[in-house]
C-alpha cells in the first residue's frame, strides 16, 4: 500500500518515528535544509499560547518527501494539557472544535449527516485507551434521533460510537470490526481517536493531530494492520490522534541533537534553521539523485542515528515509554477530545442545552 | 416476530416475566396442573448437588405454551456460584465445558470451525456485565490462527470475541454491529452471553441457561430489541445466560403464594403438585378455549398478581432488583463460564496446557 | 453499648430493620398511634420538590422510641437523585452544603478547623461503595494549607481524606483505623459517608440523612461493629448516609401492608395515620406497661411481619437487594456529596474559584 | 536524618538517582574502581536465569558510600517479569518468598507474630499503584484468628493490609496513617511494597529488592516525607520495591557511557571492570580527600552528567517515564509478590489449602 512505503521510506531515509505530519516536516527540513518542500503547504498560527500548524500534503511527491499521505494535517499544541489547567483546556476544547468544524466542511458534511465516532486503541493499557476513553464521555444519539423526522432533531446529529478494541483482544483486525458496523448503519463519515507515538518527549499529550487521511498501518501505539481510510470504508474518515508514547531511542538521539547543536533556544523539532532558501531539486530529496553539494553533517547525523540504534538495541532498543503521570493525562486529553466533538457535531445547540436535553 | 408473540402471550396469561425456559415450565404446570405439556420434553439429572434440566421445545405448540421459541434449554443450577466455593467452581466449569459441548455437536460444529462469542451488556453495570467480564477472561485465538493451517494449530479452534456495549452506549443496536462484524469475518457459530431476568431471587446469580434458540427481542437485562439467532445471522447461535436481577413485584407475588400455600417445603418454583397426570386439550392451555372444569382457584392466581402489579405499581413497579453482592458474583460466574468456554473449545488440548501456549 | 440496645429493641418490637431515623420514626407512629411521641421533636420543610425532615432525638426516651441514639438527623429526600437531572442535583447539592453547615456551627466547628472525610464501605461492591467513591471527588487541602498561617489560607479549611475499607479486606476494625488516624492528625471532626438500609426501596438512592450521633454498630450495608462516634473518637462526629440497599424481606411485608391497607394514595412510610392526638403514656410505648386499649390489628401487624420472615427465610430471607441501575445511582449520588461538601467546607470563597485556586 | 544525607551525598557525587543499593554499588564501583567496597559486603547467586545478589551495608562507612542506609539488600532479577511466562513467575514467587522468610527470621518475628502489610503509592497512577495492587491479591487473616487461640490457628499468620493512598489524595502524610494504624492493632513487623525509581530501562519491572531498612524519605515513585522504618514506628520494617519508572536523562546519560564505552557486552549496570584489585582509602571515596590518582575520565564522567542534565532540563529534566506495557508490568509483578507474600506468611500450610481453607 503506498501509505506504508511512505512510512518506510522516510524511516529509512531518517531512522526517525513518528506518527506526527508536524514533526516528519521538521525532520525533513531540519536534515535537507530548505524550510519549503515541493508539495508541501505549511502555515502556522498562534492564539493565547496555542500553536496551530495546517500541513497540507498536496500530491504524491509531498507524500514521499513526508512520509505521510496526501491531504490536511492540523496540530494544535498548548501546555494546557499537560499543566492541569481547566480553564487553558476548556479555550483547547473550542479552538479543536473549530478546527474539526473546518474538516466537516472540508468532507462536505451535511448538519444531519450521521457520523460513527470510533476510540482506537486497548482499554487495559493506559497510553493507549485514549480512543476508549473519549468514547466514554461522548453525547450518543442516534438511537434518540432515528425515529425523529430531521425537523424535530433541534440541531442534532446523529451521533453512534464504538471501541472495537484490539486484535489482542479480539482476535479481530479493528478495520473489519469498523468496517461491518459502516456497513450495516449507514454512517457518512467516520471520525477516528488514537494514541500516536512520537518523536519528542516534548509533545507526549500536549499536541493534537486531526487529518483527513485516516488510519494508515503501522501508526499508532496498537500498530494497527489495515488501513482505516476512505478509500478502505468508501466515505469519509477523519482521524484524531494524540502522542502519548516515544521510543527511548529517540530520546537519546533527541538529546545528542541537542547536546551537539549547543544551540539550546527551543525544542529539538523547533531548531528550524535560518538559511537561505533555495530551489530544491525533489529527486535529491527523495534520494533518487546524489546532491551534488552533500552536506557531510547531515550524512553523519543519519549515520549516527543508526549507530545509536545499534549500539542501544539490546538495552533498550524496542522500549516504548510514556510520562509516569499518563493515567491524568490521558483522561484530561480524552476530557478535551471529549468535549471538542460534543460542541462540533451539534449546530444551533449549544453545549450545556445539549446535555440538558439529552441526559 | 414469532418470538415476541410468544413471550407476550405467556406474560398476559400468567404476568410473569422470566428469561428461564425452566421457569416458564414450572408456572405453566403449577398454573395449569399437568406435569407433561404437549410438545415440551423435560429431563432432569443430578450430580453432586448440581440439577442439570434439559428442556426441548419441540413445535409451535410447545412454544406458544412456553413462550419460548422452540429449540434447546440446558439449566445448570448450583449452590456453588453463591457458596464462594472454588472447588464446586471448577466441578461446575467442567460440566458446563460437557454440556456446551453437547451444543457444539448439535450445532454441527467441527473442531477447526471458527466461533465468534459475544459479552452482551452493559459494562457500566454491574448486574449487566456478565458478557463483557467473560470475554475479558476468554482465550482469543484467532489472529494467532488464521496464519498456520489446520495441521499446526495444536486442536486450537479460531476464537473471537467482541463486547459490543449497549444501545445507549453506542447509538446503535447490538444485533447490527454483531451482524457487521459476523459477515466479516466468517465465524462458524455465535455464542452470546447475557445476564438474564428470573422469577425468584433465589436463583440469582445460581442458575446457568444455555440454549440453541439465541437471543430473543425484549429478553435479558439490557432488553435488546433485535434477534440474535440463526434466522437473523445465517449461522448457529447459542445464548449462555445467568440470571442477576429480579423485578419487585415478582418477589412480593412469590412471597404471596408461599405464604398463602402454607406448603413451605420447597423453592417457589418447585412446587409441582402430586396430582394424577391427565390429557390435557391443548386449547385449553393455548386459551382457545375455556377449559370445562375451570378451576377458580388458578384464576384468581393470576388475577391476583395482576392486581398486586397495579397497587405496588406507584412505589416500586417498575423496580428491578439485584442482590448486594452482585460485584463478586458477576466476578464469579464469568470466571465458571470463561473457564468451561476455553475448555470446550478446544479438543485435545487440556486446560493448563492451552494456558501455557498462549499467554 | 446504649446505641446497640436501642436498635434491639426497635427490631424486637416491630420488626423492622432501618438505619433511618425517618422511618423509625414513620414505625413508631404508624404501629402507636400518636404522631407526637415524647422526647422526639419533628419538623418539615419543602422547597422545589425537595423535603427536608428535621429530627432531633432529645432524651433517652426518645432514643428507646425511635431505636435511635440521642441527637440531631436531617433528612433530604429528592427524586432529583433518581431522575438523572443534572440541575435539580445541582440545587440539591447547595440544600445539602446549608444543611452541613448547620451541623458544623451546632458542633461548634471554626471556619480553620480540620476536618477529616471518612468514606465507609466497600469499594469493590458497588452498592457498599459510596463512601470511597466521595472521597474520590473530594478537594483535600490540608497538606497545601498546613505550611501557610491562617491569613493566608484564602478561607480554605485544612480537609483530609481517607477511605479506611472493610473488615474483610483489612482484616482491621474501620473504627481501629480512623482512631487511629484521628490521634495522629488531630482533625476537630470527623465526617464519615455511608451507604445504609432502608426498610423502602422508593427510598434507595433518593434520600440523604445527615446526623450528629456518628456510626453506630450494625449500622450500614457493611454492618460495622465498632461505633464511630464522639463518645469513641473525642471529637464531633457528623455521618452522611445514603439507603442504597433494602432486606427482600421488607419490600414484601411493606407490600402487604400497601394491598391491605387498601389505602394507596402515597409511598408506604407516608401513611400517617389521621387520628386525633391524645397524651401519651410512654410506659406503653416502651413496652413496659400494657396499653389499656391495646388495638389487636397493631398486634397482628407485628406478628405478621415476624411470621413473613420465618415463611420467607429459606427463600429469600438474608436476601438483601439493591436496584439494578445501582452504579450509575452511586456516582450520581456521591457527585452530589462531595460538591455538598466542598462547598460548605470553605468559607468565603465560591465553588468555582476553590477549583481552579487548587487543581 | 541520616538517610537523606545519605542519598543527597550520593546523588551530588554521582548525579545519579537510584532507589535499588544493587544500582549504587554497581555506580561506585564503575566510578571509582574497586570491586570491594569497605563496610559493604555482596554476594551472588543464581538460578535457573535469576540472579540473587545480597547486599550488606555494614555501618556508617558503606552507608555513606552507597547512599543507602545499613541494612541488608536483597536483589532478585528475572526476565520471568517481563516474558509473561506464568511457571517462571511461580518459580520467582516461590524465590521471593523464601528470600521474605529469610527477613522473618533475621528480623526475630515468631510464626504467630502478626504483620500488617502496607501497599504505597497511588491507585490513580498506573506506575505508582503496585503497592495498592500487592493488597487487593493478599490473603488477609486478623479478623478471622484473632477470636482463636492459637492452637487452633492452622498455621496461619494473622495478617492485616492497608493501601493509605498519598499525600495528594488524603492530606495526611502516608507515615501518619501507618504510624496511627500501628499503634492500634499492635502488630509486630510492617512489611511495605512499593513502586521505585532506577537508573536503568533495562531492570524496570524485572527487579525486585527487599530491605530491612524500611522506606526513607525521597525514595520511591511517589517521594514520601516521612521515613517508615523501624527507627519512626518501633518495630521491623520490611521494604519491597520494584522499579517501575526511570528519569529521562537517565537514559540518556547511560546511552551516552554505552556508547562512549564502545563496550557492549552487557547492561549498563553490569560493566563492572576487571582491574586488579587495591586497598581503597575510604576518605577519597567519601571525597573528604582527594585521591592521589584522580582519573580525569571519571571526573569528567560526573561532570559530563551533569552537563547532561543542565542541557536537557528544558525539555525533558524533569520527565519520569515508564514502559508503555506499564499496566500488565504490574499487574504480574503484583501477583508474584502478592503469591510470594502468601507463601512466606503461613507456616505448615500448603498454598493450595490455604486458599481453599479461606476463600
Amino acid at each position: 500500500m503506498a501509505q506504508v512505503y511512505h512510512t518506510d521510506h522516510f524511516f529509512e531515509k531518517y531512522n526517525v518515528r513518528t506518527d506526527l505530519a508536524l514533526e516528519s516536516h521538521q525532520v525533513v527540513v531540519e536534515k535537507e535544509g530548505p524550510p519549503e518542500l515541493p508539495g508541501v503547504k505549511v502555515e502556522t498560527e498562534e492564539q493565547e499560547g496555542i500553536i496551530i500548524t495546517r500541513i497540507t500534503v498536496e500530491n504524491e511527491l509531498g507524500a514521499q518527501l513526508m512520509g505521510k499521505a496526501p491531504g490536511n494535517y492540523s496540530t494544535i499544541e498548548s501546555r494546557a494539557l499537560r499543566e492541569h489547567n481547566r480553564d487553558l483546556q476548556e479555550n483547547l476544547a473550542e479552538l479543536l472544535a473549530q478546527e474539526l468544524e473546518w474538516f466537516f466542511s472540508e468532507s462536505k458534511l451535511a448538519p444531519e449527516d450521521g457520523i460513527l465516532v470510533v476510540g482506537l486503541g486497548n482499554w487495559n493499557a493506559t497510553p493507549d485507551a485514549l480512543g476508549p476513553r473519549v468514547i466514554e464521555n461522548l453525547m450518543v444519539t442516534r438511537h434518540l434521533l432515528e425515529m425523529s423526522p430531521p425537523e424535530l432533531r433541534h440541531g442534532l446529529r446523529p451521533i453512534s460510537a464504538i471501541s472495537p478494541g484490539v486484535l489482542g483482544l479480539t482476535g479481530i483486525e479493528t478495520g473489519e470490526i469498523i468496517l461491518g458496523v459502516v456497513d450495516r448503519i449507514g454512517a457518512k463519515a467516520v471520525i477516528c481517536i488514537d494514541a500516536l507515538a512520537s518523536r519528542s518527549v516534548d509533545r507526549l499529550c500536549s499536541t493534537i493531530q486531526i487529518s483527513d487521511t485516516g488510519i494508515n498501518p503501522g501508526a499508532g501505539v496498537g500498530n494497527r494492520r489495515l488501513a482505516i481510510n476512505q478509500e478502505s470504508l468508501g466515505i469519509p474518515v477523519i482521524a484524531i490522534g494524540v502522542p502519548t508514547v516515544v521510543h527511548a531511542v529517540t530520546i537519546v538521539s533527541d538529546a545528542l541533537d541537542l547536546i551537539e547543536q549547543g544551540n539550546l533556544n527551543g525544542a529539538p523539532g523547533d531548531q528550524i534553521p535560518q538559511r537561505v532558501q533555495f530551489e530544491v531539486d525533489p529527486d535529491v530529496l527523495l534520494g533518487k539523485k546524489q546532491s551534488p553539494q552533500t552536506i557531510p553533517n547531515l550524512q553523519d547525523s543519519v549515520g549516527k542515528r543508526r549507530l545509536i540504534s545499534q549500539v542501544l538495541e539490546p538495552y533498550m532498543g524496542s522500549m516504548i515509554v510514556t510520562p509516569k503521570e499518563i493515567d491524568i493525562l490521558i483522561e484530561e486529553v480524552a476530557d478535551v477530545i471529549a468535549g471538542a466533538l460534543n460542541i462540533s457535531f451539534h449546530e444551533g445547540v449549544n453545549y450545556d442545552e445539549v446535555f440538558k436535553y439529552l441526559s
